[in-house]
């Protein structure tokens, strides 16, 4: 078993690879205007430190009951938040009166071409240092939400090593992914219950992140909340990794053994780490 | 600042480094009647584990007492577990008991110059990192206990990085190290409060690693149970790594302002995660 610790990586969750790929797209002209993007938690994270490292302007817009911990971790990157009320208003609009305001171009968090390209860098990064190891890997396991990741990981692994399959994890309720690759057309899971993965609650796969998906003969695991939570508690207490539930996913269909992985050599994305205090205490003590 | 992150390597702690070069200087007759250590912790997985790796029989002298999760750590790793009541009997008279019986080799955990150079390997590591990132390192701050550690970076910063100087971090009521250097000769401390540096014990240095760091220049600082706690609380929530308190003393130091580091170029070594959930959970708390 390989693992990519993407918890280690700036912001603490892969997010910032692809937002930092689809800013350096801009044209210097498009910088000026700056960008803008709508989420709660990673992608902010990725986009707000991408954007500081290039020297432009990113507007946040982020639910006002987003926990404290994520808007000062993306304030302290020098984005400029604006806050929503998620019961009332739609962020996707607000998001769009802001660009159509001041010229700023909206970050997808998943469904775009550069945020994709950005993610699949792990592919790259994945095959070469599994040659390095002389491992031929059969199965990627990987947390996926709207599939940004896996399709990433999917597209650079086509090139690099094509005998491996890459294998979406999705919680229970939210495997869209799963649903959509066995119905062989976009299919959104219910996303009503709720999930301890609050990174993976998208309910349903992107457009482009599907047809790679499907196109390149991935398939997909749904995890249960307690899976989840055994997978956070394994990585803290044998690994030593501090990954949030989202980010466990692929590690917790291991360790639930939603696929048989006898005698094959797989990797494991480890695809976030920035989990609240109280959620850690609560998977740890599951555990002891 | 640089990490250098023990947590991830082997057995959890940078133990296993000094255990296992001193296994393999066992000449061939040697290895045949096994070794045999004291611990209760880091230093009784290192063994156990370079011991199963190199097919030799390794005895651990724990206490009756010790936290099940170590037992059973150093069970797994297939050594042979000698329990003893630590208010009643002496580890050593018993190690050295089974040492005379069976032949076997007893392998201290700091104050032998195979076990120094062990752990020295970190040095070398650090030295040639750093000069891969083009960095001139003016402290390296270390956890202390009986010296094995700090003496073996010191000796091989020596040679490969001379402008470099070691900071020796331990717990307050068992800062030895810091008091021998102050008075340039062996003193223990009083080493009778509580700590929740459980791997930091160690009341005096040893006779050989005190040697070293004096003639190396070394100094020391010492922390208290709430800088370490907090240092717990930065490395899980912000470095998304798991530490041990003991562990996490160097990085206390430094966020507790122990040394003025202004402009300076340090390297930390974080040198266990091997800590017990309801330790983890308590000094997430803290910070929370």
């Amino acid at each position: 078993v390989l693992l990519k610790v993407e918890t280690l990586q700036r912001t603490g969750s892969f997010k910032f690879r692809g937002a930092y790929n689809r800013l350096v797209q801009l044209a210097p002209d498009e910088r000026k205007h700056g960008v803008v993007a709508f989420s709660s938690g990673n992608h902010a994270q990725g986009v707000a430190c991408a954007a500081s490292l290039l020297g432009i302007h990113a507007t946040i817009v982020m639910p006002s009951d987003a926990p404290r911990v994520k808007r000062e971790s993306t304030h302290a990157y020098g984005a400029e938040i604006v806050e929503y009320d998620r019961r009332k208003e739609n962020r996707e609009a607000i998001a769009a009166g802001i660009a159509e305001k001041s010229g700023a171009i909206v970050v997808p968090s998943f469904d775009d071409r550069h945020v994709i390209a950005g993610q699949g860098t792990i592919g790259l990064e994945l095959a070469a240092q599994a040659e390095a190891l002389n491992c031929a890997v059969d199965f990627v396991l990987t947390p996926c939400s709207g599939g940004g990741l896996s399709s990433g990981i999917a597209l650079a692994l086509r090139g690099k090593s094509p005998g491996t399959q890459v294998i979406t994890v999705e919680p229970e309720g939210y495997d869209g992914a799963r649903l959509s690759l066995l119905n062989g057309e976009r299919t959104a899971a219910e996303g009503t219950c709720t999930t301890i993965a609050d990174a993976l609650t998208s309910p349903a796969p992107g457009v482009l992140t599907f047809g790679i998906l499907q196109a390149l003969g991935a398939r997909g695991v749904a995890v249960s909340d307690d899976d989840l939570a055994q997978a956070v508690a394994f990585a803290a207490l044998k690994l030593k990794l501090v990954v949030e539930p989202g980010g466990a996913a692929a590690l917790a269909a291991l360790l639930a053994r939603k696929l048989d992985v006898t005698g094959r050599t797989i990797a494991i994305v480890l695809s976030g780490g920035n989990i609240d205090p109280d959620t850690l205490k609560r998977c740890v003590d599951i555990a002891a």
